[in-house]
Parts: C-alpha cells; sequence; structure tokens
C-alpha cells in the first residue's frame, strides 16, 4: 500500500532561526514541514503563514520536549495524521549561557541531558523503526541533529552544555552505526558560530543584539537561510555518500580549534611548545 | 589549623578490580583509602582487609551512587570524619554489554546517564570547593575519572553507554577548564581495553572468563595493578606538567581507531578510499 | 579593470573518478573546467570530450605535481591565458596500499609527504594571493581538498599515507586559520569509503573490481558523481556558513571511528572496558 | 647470547630541557644515556657530565639529523658499541615561530617535514628490527616522540609545524597498530605549554625570557624534570597497560581545545551557537 501523502519535514525547535528557516527551504523543496516549539503559538502561526505565504504546506504544533511521551505522541500523531517522515531536525539545545560550576545547580544539569541527549534518543527510539521499514522499499530516513560547539569540546562554564552536547554527538554515531546500513541517516551539525536568531541569541542579548551583530561586521554570523541549504543538501545526499559529521561557522569567525588570534601570542607563550628542548 | 590527618583516596566504584587495586595503591603510597561500592559488604570487607594486611589504612561503604544525595554525604562525612579527600576517583560506569535501539528502553538509557555522566558531576559539586580552598595552601586535589572507549565515539550497540561516557569527557574538559587554574586537577582515563576485573567482566562473561583471558594471549588483558600505577603517576604529576587524558590498552589490542586487522583488507574497500580517483 | 572571462575550476588529479566528475559539475554550473593529471593524455582528452558533449566548457594538460615549479607554472598560466581560478580541487593522494614499515623504503615515504603534502601547500602559496585580492571584490575562493581516512588516523601498513595525509589535514587548519577571515575558504573532504573510479581503485584491483563492487552490495561504493554534488555545494556555501571539514561514506560502510561488527564481540574483549572494575 | 651492557637510552635532540633531563632521569634509573645533539659540543659535554656527577653513565655526539644516514649511523654504532637501545626519545621538532604563508619558504616547510615527519619514520626504520627481536625475549622496546598541539590542530602562522606535527601523530598511531604487537610501544606526547628549556625558548626570547616566566606566575611553565618523570613513567608501563597518547600542560594553562578566558564572552558571540534558534 503505497502512502502518497507528501512526505514531512518535522522539526523540534522551530523558532524563527533555523528551526523556521529549515521547514520553509524544505516546504519549498515539496515536503510538508511540521513545526514543533514550546511556547509562542503567535510565532508559530507566522512561520506556518510564511511557509505557506511562499506557497508551501506546514501545520504547527506546542510541545514541551522535554514532557513524558511528547516526542513519541508527536511522532505517532504525524506518522498517522499527516504523512510519512522522511526527515527529522532535532533542532533543541540546552545553552544556558556560561555558568561556573557553582551556579549550575542539579536540576540545571539535568534539564541540558533531558532536552539535549535524551530528546535526541527519545525521537530516534519513536521514529526510526517507520524509517527503516521504508528504507527498505528505497525511500531512506534522515536526522538532522544541530549541533554545538560543546559537542566537541568542554569550555569554560559549559558544564551542562557540553556534557549534554557531548552525549548527544557519541549517541549519533552510534545510531549511525546502527541505522545507517539500514537506511536511515543522522547527521550531526556543528553550528561553531553565532547564529542569526532572533527567538534565541536576540532574546539572550536584548539590547545588546544589533551592536553584536554589526561588531560581526559583513557575513560575521551565521544566516539561517544559508546553514537551510546545507540541511538540504545533507539530507538529499544520494546513500552511497552520506555525511555523518559536518561544521560551519562565519568566514570571519576562529574554529574551535584555534587560538583567539593574539598579537601578544610570544607573551603568553602558546607556540612555544615544541619539542625540541 | 592544620589538617593533622592522612590525606583521603575516596574511590566510587571500588571492586575487586581497579578500585580495589587503585585503593591498594594509593593506601601503600600514604593515604587512607575510602573504598564505596553499590553491593557485597563481604567483598568490601575483603578489600578492606587486604589492604590493611599490606599496612595500608583503609575503610568501606556500602553507596548507591545513583540515590539523590548519596555522594554529597558521603563526601561531606569522609571529609569530616576521615580527612581531607586529596584524590577520588571516579570509577562507576554504565557498560550494559551491546545493545540495538529497540533492546534500550528509556529507563537504562537514563540510568546510564545517571551513573556515568550525572555522578561525576556531582562528586566534583561537591568535593571541589574543599579542594579549591585546600589548593590555596599548596596541596593541590585531583579528580581521576575512569572512562572508556565509548566517551571518544560511538559504537554499534553503545546507545546507553557512549551518550553517558561521551558526556562524561565533555564534562572533564569543562571542568579542568574552570578548576585548574584553581588547583584541582581532573584527569580522563580513556581504558581501551578489557580489565582483569572478576567484579565486572568476570560476572559478565560468567563460565567463559577464563577461555576469553586465555585467549587473548599473554598480558593480553589489563592488570588493574598495572592502570593503578599509572593513575598514581598522574595524581602526583607536579602542578606544571599536568596531563588531562591519557589511554591504555594491553600490548595486542587494537586501538579503538584503528581497524581490526583483517587479511581481506583489500575485499573489503577499506584502505581505497584515497583521493586520486 | 573587470576580468570578464569564465571562472576557473582547476583540478589537480583529474581521473575519471571524483577529479573527472567534480570538473563535470563544475562545468555544468558555468565554470571552465582545467583539468591537470600526470599520465594518459587520450583518457584525459576524453574527460574534456565528455564535458565539451556536455556543452560545458573544459581543456586539459599533462602535469607532474611533484616536480619542482610544475603547480606554480600551472597556476600563473591558468589565470593569465583561461581565466580566475575561483576553485581549485587537489585530488592528489600518495596510496600505496598497506605496506609494512620494512616494505616501505625512504624514497616511497617522501614521495607521500610531496604529493600529498607538500603539493597542497605549494598550491596554496601560488594561488591564495590571487584569491585574497579577488575577495577583497566579494569574489571568495574555494580551495576543495579531497582527503581520506588516513587523515584522521594511522592504521596497519599506513605508514608513508597516513603520515602524508595527517599533515595535509593539519596544513587545511591552518590554512583557513590565516585564509577564511581573508575571503578564501579550505574545506577538507575526508572520504571514508571506496570511490568508485577506474583510474584508480580500478587499477589496484585489476580483475577483482567488478567482483569488489557487487560484494558491496546496492550503492555500496561512492558515486563520484555523488560527491561532486557534496563539492559543488561546499564550493559555494555563503561566507557566513561555511564548512572546513566533512566526511563522506556509502550507508553500508563501517565510520572509520567504528569497529567493523563482529558477532564474536565479547569473544574479543571490545566492549568490556568499562569503568566499574 | 646474553647482551650483558647496560640497556641505553637514546635521545636525539639532547638540549638543556626536555631531552637533557630525561637523559638524566633514565641515567639515575639504570640506563646509560646517548645524547645526540647538532651543535654546541660544549653544552653537551656539559650535560654529559652533569649525568656522570649524578652517578649515571652517558654519552654525546653531535648529529645533523637530516643528513642522509646520519640517524642510521647512529643506531647501528650505539647498538655495536655502547648497548642495546632499549628506550629512545626522539625530541626533535621544527618549531620556526608564526609565520604567514607568504613568509614560509618551500625550504623551510620542507626542513620542517624532514626534522618533524621523517626523522622519526628514519628512526623507527632503523630501529625497530632489533628492538622487535629483542622483545620476542621478554624485553620490550619504546619510543618515546615529544610533539605539540600543533599535531592537533592547524592554527594561525603553522603551515610548516602543523603539518609536520600532523604527520608525526598519525605516523606513531600507524608504528603501533603494526609494532604494539610485536612488543615496540610508541608514545605520542603532546606537550601543550610552554617548557623552561633554555637552549630553545630561552634563546627564541632572549631577553624577554626572564618576563615571560615571571608573568606565568608560580608553576606557570613546564618544568622539564616533571614531564622526564612522566616520560620514565610511559617507557615502564607494562605491556599489558600501553598509552599510546598523553597531554601535558601547566595547571594555569588554557587547553589547546579550550577558548582563552575572555571577559567579554557575549560580545565576541562565542557561546551562542547553540541550536534552538
Amino acid at each position: 500500500m503505497t502512502d502518497n501523502r507528501k512526505p514531512v519535514f518535522l522539526v523540534i525547535g522551530a523558532g524563527a532561526g533555523i528551526g523556521g528557516h529549515a521547514a520553509l527551504r524544505f516546504a519549498a523543496g515539496g515536503y510538508h514541514a511540521v513545526l514543533a516549539r514550546r511556547s509562542d503559538g503567535a510565532g508559530l502561526a507566522r512561520l506556518v503563514g510564511q511557509i505557506e505565504a511562499a506557497g508551501g504546506s506546514a501545520s504547527g504544533t506546542l510541545l514541551n520536549a522535554a514532557e513524558d511521551g511528547a516526542i513519541e505522541e508527536l511522532v505517532s500523531r504525524t506518522e498517522r495524521d499527516v504523512g510519512p517522515i522522511r526527515c527529522a531536525l532535532y533542532n533543541l539545545g540546552a545553552q544556558i549561557g556560561n555558568r561556573s560550576l557553582d551556579q549550575t545547580p542539579h536540576r540545571i544539569f539535568e534539564l541540558g541531558w533531558r532536552l539535549a541527549t535524551f530528546g535526541v534518543f527519545r525521537l530516534a527510539h519513536a521514529l526510526f523503526p517507520a524509517m527503516v521499514e521504508r528504507a527498505k522499499t528505497g525511500a531512506h530516513g534522515t536526522l538532522l541533529v544541530t549541533s554545538a560547539t560543546a559537542a566537541m569540546r568542554g569550555n569554560s562554564g559549559q558544564h551542562s552544555h557540553a556534557a549534554a552536547m557531548g552525549g548527544r554527538r557519541m549517541l549519533c554515531q552510534t545510531l549511525n552505526a546502527e541505522f545507517a546500513p539500514q537506511g536511515v541517516h543522522v547527521v550531526h551539525v556543528v553550528v561553531d558560530g553565532a547564529v542569526d536568531a532572533p527567538d534565541t541569541l536576540g532574546k539572550l542579548l536584548g539590547d545588546r543584539y544589533e551592536t553584536f551583530k554589526a561588531n560581526k561586521g559583513p557575513d560575521g554570523i551565521i544566516d539561517p537561510a544559508a546553514l537551510a541549504e546545507t540541511y538540504w543538501h545533507l539530507a538529499h545526499q544520494p546513500r552511497n555518500c552520506w555525511s555523518h559529521e559536518i561544521d560551519v561557522r562565519p568566514w570571519t569567525d576562529v574554529a574551535w580549534w584555534n587560538d583567539n588570534p593574539d598579537p601578544q601570542i610570544d607573551a603568553r607563550g602558546k607556540g612555544f611548545a615544541g619539542p625540541k628542548n
């Protein structure tokens, strides 16, 4: 029995930044976009409206991803009522800014894990059996995971965020090891730079947001529409050529593995660790 | 006011393998060893007895590390009643063997995190303030964390274990970023090979344990006493020369980043991914 | 003074696999493709002919990249006589199969470096000044570097290849650190799987090539045309969202960081390295 | 036929920093130390004299490691005239400070490779056959390789150094993959901080050296004697528990994977790359 409905692009964490732009891009490419976010029904309706105004197909729902059963229910409801989820984007993080250990209470650390690690596990658990079935008939499934520098290295003040994201990265590798040969493709996208996202970065910085962007210079902050193109590309790589991990950052940003450029590099002593002593 | 009591070496996860041997080594070096493990009071008493028979000082306690407040209470009780914790070893993992995603229920995934990631966070949260205070007067503190290959890469069947260990590794890096300059040294030890541990590996393999060891050949499995020497070395590096991460494996083992040696390497196609095409 | 000539896509290492397909893709997108390879002028002419037959613009040249001045001369000749090199693909490797240390003579080790590391350095040295100039007026340049698993980890028998590729990877990171903020984008592409390339893999395997491909199963080997699409995407990311590294492999392949699936995993002892002992 | 001579500790790159202190430590532990360095025969004699004054056994030789046959000749001469090389330390680097690409001529890039990558290959090529033979009778061999942050990531200005060190790291992994199971242990030591080395760092900084050290604060620079203890430990790990890689840095240093601490972290935008947008 063929499913004649449009393939679904499901976004968990659909704000006005990466999530919303990815939904717009996939809807433009023929998917029905299902946008889920925790709050701001008005903002959600606005995003759905923008997609439809552009000729795309979309619907939205509020979702508390940390709640027991919520992700699972969303997946089964979508598969039943909307269409087969061909691609999902897990776009929730657990960024709380930099906090010292004593300013990171147990419940914050746990919430970070719940949103950033456990949520990916729960989504895969709920979604992959159907994706595996469909892959048998040739339609592979994709899980895109927006991740962060904190998945690659711990850094000062990132106790909760780095632990959650590091778990996420290892989980993505484990999921690929089991599911890639079954036709489900997981991509761990390391977003190593600021994204122009009014709902998150904008709120975090408040009044300073415009100054921040101006200071970064031209194209100095990731345009979520540009990142959405990369998401689209990754989700449509033929199965003979799948990427499991990719990084992105603005041209003017220092990659996470680099020192900040520093005219006083000599004075600080980096660069002098060389072996011949 | 000087604390004239012996420095304490606290082991969380003190079985007859790494934990017990580390306790023995640190007690031989002048520490009072506090051994905590979840169950088997008789086995615990036997370990304490062995240390005392060797002329060392030790005490033991049963501990459910996953229980709210248990680690915190152990730390404060030890600091108050036994002595200043100069070095702690977090030696709990969440190894459950290889399980496919559908055989990994939510509660197992959560328990993995609770033991392998959250426990390290809770121990640091409870212990580091006192270590930072003591470091101001010259006695730096050390947290040794026994970790696993799963912290470095996800692998088939390791959904729970890799997610938990990957979080642990990023947490250790974050802890070092904040606390190394305050005199607390965290070492993430990647145990990339089987350890001769009757309480865990022995129980897991049961009857097959002796065959397993025989198949590995001479020195083909890590002797926990050898690893304990490396732990001792790491805990006593002067603060001008601290290691944050180290790996260990038996000489005959394939490192995690290597292929298993395979006479049919040509037939499988690895080694032919080269660029000039 | 505006340069009205077509932008050039320069491929060093243009065989019938990745190099040729990338040239075809970029020519289809409006570039003039310059194909350089060491030998087989007839094969080169055939590739140029295929591109032209598809409506694209291309030219070819034989090049011994290891020869002093050869890359430098090709760059300056191309810039002067053909057009501005907007994107270059360094597609030479140094794959010689697996050889033990005693079967790896000094000159082979040096040749590996000369082709796989030094060649990238020389190309960047010759090409980037012009790219930097053009980037000031808005046209950023791209250097795509086809790389291999050996850039990520050493492996048995890979003395020459891994040393050369590991150097290449660190060089790419250094180039990005200096040149990304000047508008030149370097992408290190880790090809972690066999590529359907008659000129290299095909020749290496000879009679076994068809069997090899059949054994890999459907879509079990990278189609260079698919990889060329990813190259095209990477070369056209807007400068606010640049990737520095990406990996690719067929769906059925084991990623380099994974064990080969092994039914006897218990017997080998991997997966039992866990901490609680 | 038993070799009754003392085991030899061979240092290539024996200046007054890491190399000299390692020689002192191994001589104190019962080895005969052979110190090789490029120039300054008087400094070399002084080091040998210090070791002898401390009751150890040592000899010295001038060596141009980049010269064809020089390393090979040193190995065979030492094995024949002095004793079996049980442990070797390759302590030559290719640090030339930070230089932009256009300030890095071809010959400098090649010299970096020749000293930092090719030299390790040549030493292994010359030395490992004898080590493998001796390992059959129980005396495993060790090759310690002093390496640098540049082996882990490229950084601005490190074109030559990072390419050479990245090649070195992959070579060490390849050597271990082939030789660890034959009883030869290779350790790649990532020295991620400045070392108190008058011959190299001291000369590089000149008048600023004392100010530099003072600015680093107490224990803010690696004491080569401390690092020598870690070398000693690594060389004597029993073969059931070998480390392949370890990092070291002073307590107050930022690890290479971390940002420099920055009070204006918000203004720079790092830490805001999080996924929920």
